[in-house]
């Protein structure tokens, strides 16, 4: 019996051991240090108070319990030594015939570590959760100082970054001020609320193509979006953002720009890139460790097109199926096969009803676009109830301007402050 | 124009927005410290991960968006003179024509407060959180450790109190354990879960009858709960709980007993009960100040039965009521009529399928019951969205055994430190 362990329950982890989990020659163990599977492409909506954390994951031991030789834990890998096939996490030490490190990326604030308190970022839940009760706290902050002449740096929301997230975060807020927020407030016109999507390069979504990229701006600009391009961040603080000498005062400003790989990745002694990420093989495989793969955000795969292929969940789905796959026909005397990614096409939100679609030679926007996405997004919704869930929770916003979700859901330590009083 | 205050955004506080939001002869401001309305009987099914805090919150703003002579504000009350009729928040200072205080109330631990920290209570989505957080890892935790011999104080959940919040968490781990969890976890076996109920007084249920609670206490033993009553707690610590000489290990310890009032109540000069709630007139006004009321669980009213009204939501929304068409009667210069509670039962379930009702003279438990209590909590729910969201995940729970919000979600203050990491 080999043993085969996956760090991390992202797209990838989960696919390679739904599929290892069919195998009768394997044990799998999967570590994650979130006991569940996050729909990540969802996850601003959960920021933007339309779903909740619970519609866009699952526990992952649920999703595998079918697999009786699959085994999950709760814990994180500290560190791996690939000479002796010795994996080290915080929960134990674990020997392994393969690896597959599937443990995705986090944001990069490109060595300004200390921006990350005014501009969080979007890759986890918590995360979420912390930009949903900053922007629904603005407007509460906003319609409270009225009469102090603030509202306009209490509603000024930065984004920074013009790729699908910002680009999606921003339609989203826009979205809410206009629609949403604007009748339930009685002092302020959350209509006069200024969003601004900042972007270092040319134009935003650098990876759609250059006409669907405008579209997708004039969509941004009717919902009341500035996308600012070439405006280069050079510092976040408590007063806004500066762009070099032009500074612009802001309560609110949401991350979404620059990735860099964990700690784990150095730990290899592979070849890394610039974000630090894992330069692996045409098999996802390293070079020196052919029995450790790395799947989705943390590999840099550019065999196919000379670019390293985008974080997307396709992307990483398919490698952890490929991977996957490579190891029963090792272990059935067959040789490997390289990884060949399928381009599925991209999708982006803006707002509500409108989308950008890039599939192929097809490529459009509008309502249409958006109805694609929709479907696209519910179909890989893991889970009957989770697709039921957020067809019911996004049915009810689109009828009725509202949205599920719009709790300020406290900060933890608040818990104990509060019972601290003597109350 | 009269100026209306309301503290608390509970049952009683937005029953009594809402009548007084369809009169012309006032203005109402309410200030609450969240932005939400909880539906509080059911935060055990949220702690429990059943149902997700979207499920049974819902921002006041937009339910109380339709009376435009309601102003909703953020924020939280510190003090009041009652001679000056102005109230003291910190988001400002407010006069008023008279108060309404629905505040509630908070755990109380009978001064030894330290121990919140080991058994933390269910007032608010946070702790409902917290509970869940601790109860979904403990099982993580014996899943991972069964080698080293811990998993029985690991799996030994101690709820103190037997009223029915302690009963509904008890019945619900116990369900949880048995049927959810069961097929889940590879190394350790649910079943042998140890939960037990732990309640200071003879019986558990005191305010139903000694045959529905002997009912609720079987059905508890047998969801596998160990019910111990006349077991007074006398210390809470890291290790577990002891009552007296005999100490019981256990990882996780719920708080489901005793209440108190918050220190506001203090400064109104008037009269307090031991739990520090505000003994009122008949009219829920006070003694001294009859242009202020208060309603739900603050307040002590005993005129009826001689003693106290029990902390039940239906109590607070008549009280709600009955304070909003008292101020109207005295606009209009008619004389005041004292509250009278119209009882609508009680209702407590015990795990899936299973509750007691007592109903004036209806008494029964049993499948029944649990319907009874299904169809009154639904309809009850505000917004026609969550009643559906709420009766599709339980609909969803109840044909498969899966609890629809299975997430650990960290605390808040992880999210800083993992980013702290230098990854």
């Amino acid at each position: 019996m080999h043993h085969v362990v996956i760090v991390g329950g992202g797209f990838a982890g989960l696919n390679g051991a739904k599929l290892l989990g069919k195998s009768k020659s394997v044990a799998v163990t999967l570590i994650d240090r979130e006991n569940y599977h996050l729909f990540q492409p969802l996850l601003y909506q959960v920021a933007m108070a339309a779903l909740s954390p619970a519609d866009i994951a699952s526990p992952i031991r649920s999703i595998l319990s079918e697999y009786h030789n699959v085994k999950v834990l709760l814990g994180e890998v500290v560190g791996v030594d690939p000479r002796r096939n010795r994996l080290f996490a915080d929960i134990g030490e674990y020997n392994y015939d393969y690896l597959i490190l599937a443990c995705g990326v986090r944001h990069s604030y490109f060595g300004r570590e200390n921006w990350e308190k005014w501009a969080p970022g979007l890759k986890t839940i918590e995360q979420a959760l912390e930009i949903r009760r900053r922007v629904l706290t603005a407007f509460e902050r906003a319609e409270r100082d009225m009469a102090a002449n603030q509202a306009g740096e209490r509603l000024t929301f930065i984004i920074v970054g013009g790729g699908p997230t910002g680009v999606e975060l921003a339609g989203a807020i826009g979205e809410m001020c206009r629609f949403t927020l604007a009748r339930d407030f009685r002092r302020i016109d959350p209509i006069s609320t200024r969003i601004i999507l900042l972007e270092a390069g040319e134009r935003i979504l650098p990876s759609f193509s250059v006409k669907l990229a405008g579209r997708a701006a004039r969509d941004l600009v009717n919902l009341g979006v500035e996308v600012k391009t070439s405006s280069k961040v050079t510092d976040i603080n408590a007063e806004g953002v500066a762009i070099g000498t032009e500074k612009i005062r802001a309560d609110t400003v949401l991350w979404a720009a620059g990735i860099r790989a964990p700690a784990l990745a150095r730990k290899l002694g592979g070849e890394l890139d610039a974000q630090g990420r894992i330069i692996v093989e045409p098999d996802l495989s390293l070079h020196y460790y052919p029995n450790i793969f790395v799947a989705g955000d943390l590999a840099h795969f550019a065999h196919q097109t000379g670019e390293p292929l985008p974080g997307l969940a396709p992307v990483a789905l398919q490698q952890g199926r490929s991977i996957a796959k490579n190891i029963m026909r090792e272990l059935a005397d067959q040789p490997r096969r390289n990884f060949i990614y399928r381009d599925k096409g991209q999708v982006a939100t803006i707002g509500r009803g409108r989308a950008v679609v890039d599939i192929g030679k097809m490529k459009f926007g509008g309502f249409f676009a958006w109805l694609v996405w929709l479907i696209v997004h519910i179909y890989y919704l893991t889970g009957f109830k989770n697709r039921l869930s957020v067809t019911l929770n996004w049915g009810w916003s689109f009828l009725t301007f509202r949205r599920g979700a719009r709790l300020i859901v406290s900060k933890e330590w608040r818990f104990y402050h509060r019972s601290g009083e003597n109350g």
